[in-house]
């Protein structure tokens, strides 16, 4: 039997391009396919932040004490051990190695760009100059270097596999068998995949028509069909990272401004407006019908403005684009944010208890007031009381997929495994198209680029050694 | 309106005893009505752990720079922000002072007996000497010391409330009616209470008739009762601390010994099995069915016996009651241990994935040949592998329930707060009939009792003055 590569990679997004240059840098043949035009996939879009403990960005910092044990209890703690520990602990050990790797190949993290990304009071953080973006080209071009056959605009039908063992031995693109010692699944998530979003993340799907995917469009899931054929498990069931939104239009917003009140359907405030995205949809989705209301009042939307505080994460230039003046008169009028001459009246038209949301938005003003938000320690200088009439709720849904995080079932060498529990030879998955390595919450940005990186990496070396035990002896 | 105390506190367990010291010694008159024949509660049947940052005990044994800032960072991280921070934080800032209190009291807390109570790396476990009883000991004789009438056996069957504006002015004890200044709810959670289970905390009882409660037999949720005839909110459905068990009989047992193999019905180990009971019960509630099976080889039953390194929190004196030899015997006979002569069988008695068992028990097998619990870090110096016939299987569920967490709905100052989201005139909770202070997980041993004593001292205190402020002025 012929072999083509050692290695073929499956999708060339983070993951996908530190796995071949992984492959390659130990000693494999390799091709990388992608779907798309260009290599980069959700990466590229992404806000190029990573998270790491104990590197050399933090030190420079004066972060002298961070270390991967610390990254590792954070990582189970704020997951509630509802996470596998072995996983949990390969990421928070190579993700400072892989950001070292990183800017190697030339990617820039600065000092400044350092910031607690999570709920932790650590920094850890790391914003890429020049967003995903960056991230992506220098990968890319690591890529070029390299003697690595890259196919675009390529999509994997299925993998070939031994009929004897089961083990993975090529994929088919088109009706052409391309043969290898060993497969990397790295194709992202299925957030553009609908079906997907329905079978294996019913809290996303659960929101209905507001639900839009902000990754690659190629990202339908490929890598779990193509593991499914091959037998793997498929774990790590309704998982994935969702950001909150008004459903204005379809435009990402990674944080609201200060302004903003969120209440319940139990008319009381429930989070601090302001908490992390890593943990705010997950106080939303707990909420009542799986939503919250967005209050202000007609002074604040008077003076709603774009403010580069609140500018999104993904680099388009936008700022705010949802809070602002004339958007909210523009939704106002066209039915999607609530509007009452009395708080009363608001509360019975949203279906908010009214004596409640009296009481909430009383004690909310008089926090104002005093300047202290005395039940959710939000930043009081940010804070706006909610008094002049006309009054407004937008209904908020954390109804933005992200990232998916179920995927197929790996061990620390990102090898990918079968429902019985058994290693499938010749088999690799590494990114979001690997289950089990985020958990039920997300520990703050940088999370997936870092789970990208790493495991990409790892699945890369680890095929490329799978590859070279499993070569045809020259005999 | 003649006024028979100016606080009544309904409920002698730790938060009772509590307040009603702080209120007398704020300067009110004091009556202390407890159902048992003696104070205590579920206090005086606890652990006697108390959980706290920044204390004297601590800096005694060298842990000099934690802080209540850093509790409160972990309280929010485990409970992944669902959980109202004002009382996260109050409890947080609070717990050292209420140590140093106990202390005060003569409650000893040694050095030697703090530990890592949860899953922070930072030991904040402060176990008293004598357990739970030697609390409520000392605040029983500190209540003696001072002029409370304490009322035993007797239990309160309504509030008193003030017809004009919903106040609590008293309560009802048979055809007596007894009229204060402000009442205090402290009657423990309602764990003794099947009724109350089923409707407040359906994790609990969906394990059906395996469910037993630890804490005492009083606890039937009178304070939730008594808050609801005056309007106050019952929040934080479905929280408490439930502890695993594999049914045998009703006996309590903290910590399994390390021998043990979880496996859910997938045929993976999803935890290390000596994780912290903190996160436990959340993790065996989260596989599929809601339990696991407790796996374990011939070998090692014939060598398991009562070993004080598992010795129950509850000062019974029993150890290990459920994992000894002749009691696996006796279960296995009776039908609660499923046992067979191969993996294969015991998969298919069980409802086990009949080869993911087999692959799980090699690993496990391998992991203890070479000295490391390769997937989950479990101590391998307490593993012992799975090999020789026959085999065993014991269902556990998470359904001893240690304490429930639903309650009435309170501020900052133990005041009870209504369905509006207004404070109840006169009217306070503390302890388990407060609802919200604890989160959807416990953070470790010593939460429920800080809780009790910390908002009892509050709750004494802000009733004793609310009790002043509403006093009958002699005109």
């Amino acid at each position: 039997m012929n072999r083509d590569y050692d290695v073929i990679i499956v999708g060339g997004g983070g993951a996908g391009m530190s796995a071949a240059i992984e492959a390659h840098d130990a000693g494999a043949s390799v091709a990388l396919i992608e779907a798309d035009v260009r290599l980069g996939g959700s990466t590229a879009l992404s806000g190029g932040v990573y998270y790491a403990a104990g590197t050399s960005v933090q030190r420079a910092k004066g972060i002298e004490d961070d270390t991967s044990d610390a990254m590792f209890e954070y990582y189970m703690t704020l997951n509630q051990y509802r996470v596998e520990p072995s996983l949990a602990r390969t990421l928070s050990d190579n993700a400072a190695p892989g950001l070292e790797w990183l800017i190697g190949t030339g990617v820039e993290f600065t000092p400044g760009s350092l910031y607690s990304s999570g709920v932790e009071s650590v920094a850890r953080g790391h914003a890429a100059t020049g967003n995903g973006a960056a991230i992506a080209e220098a990968l890319d071009q690591e890529v070029r270097r390299r003697n690595i056959d890259v196919a675009l605009k390529t999509r994997v039908q299925q993998l070939q596999t031994n009929r004897d063992n089961g083990s993975v031995t090529g994929v088919t693109v088109g009706d052409t068998v391309i043969q290898s010692g060993a497969v990397v699944l790295t194709t992202g998530g299925f957030g553009a995949n609908p079906d997907f979003i329905a079978r294996y993340y019913p809290e996303a799907a659960a929101h209905g028509d507001w639900v839009w995917y902000i990754g690659n469009s190629n990202c339908i899931g490929d890598g779990l069909v193509l593991g499914e054929q091959a037998g793997a498990e498929i774990v790590a069931h309704n998982r994935g990272l969702l950001l909150t939104t008004p459903n204005f239009r379809k435009e990402l917003e990674v944080y609201v401004p200060g302004w903003i009140v969120y209440v319940n359907r139990e008319g009381s405030r429930f989070v601090n407006e302001l908490a992390e995205y890593a943990v705010m949809s997950g106080c939303v989705n707990a909420q009542t019908g799986g939503s919250c209301f967005a209050i202000f009042d007609e002074t604040t939307r008077l003076e709603a403005k774009p403010d580069p505080l609140y500018a999104d994460l993904f680099a388009s230039g936008m700022v705010s684009p949802n809070w602002v003046s004339d958007v909210l008169e523009e939704q106002a009028k066209a039915g999607k944010i609530i509007v009452a001459d009395t708080l009363q009246q608001l509360a019975q038209k949203a279906g908010i208890r009214p004596g409640a949301l009296q009481t909430t938005v009383d004690e909310y003003n008089a926090d104002c007031d005093s300047g202290t938000d005395t039940r959710f320690f939000k930043t009081a200088s940010v804070m706006k009381p909610v008094r002049t009439p006309p009054f407004y709720a937008a209904e908020i849904r954390p109804a933005i997929v992200c990232l998916t995080s179920t995927g197929v079932r790996i061990d620390t060498k990102a090898q990918a495994i079968d429902g019985q529990g058994l290693v499938i030879e010749g088999l690799f998955a590494a990114g979001e198209t690997a289950g089990g390595v985020l958990g039920e919450r997300y520990i703050g940005g940088g999370n997936s680029i870092a789970n990208a990186i790493v495991f990409g990496r790892i699945a890369g070396e680890n095929a490329a050694n799978q590859a070279r035990r499993s070569a045809p002896t020259n005999t």
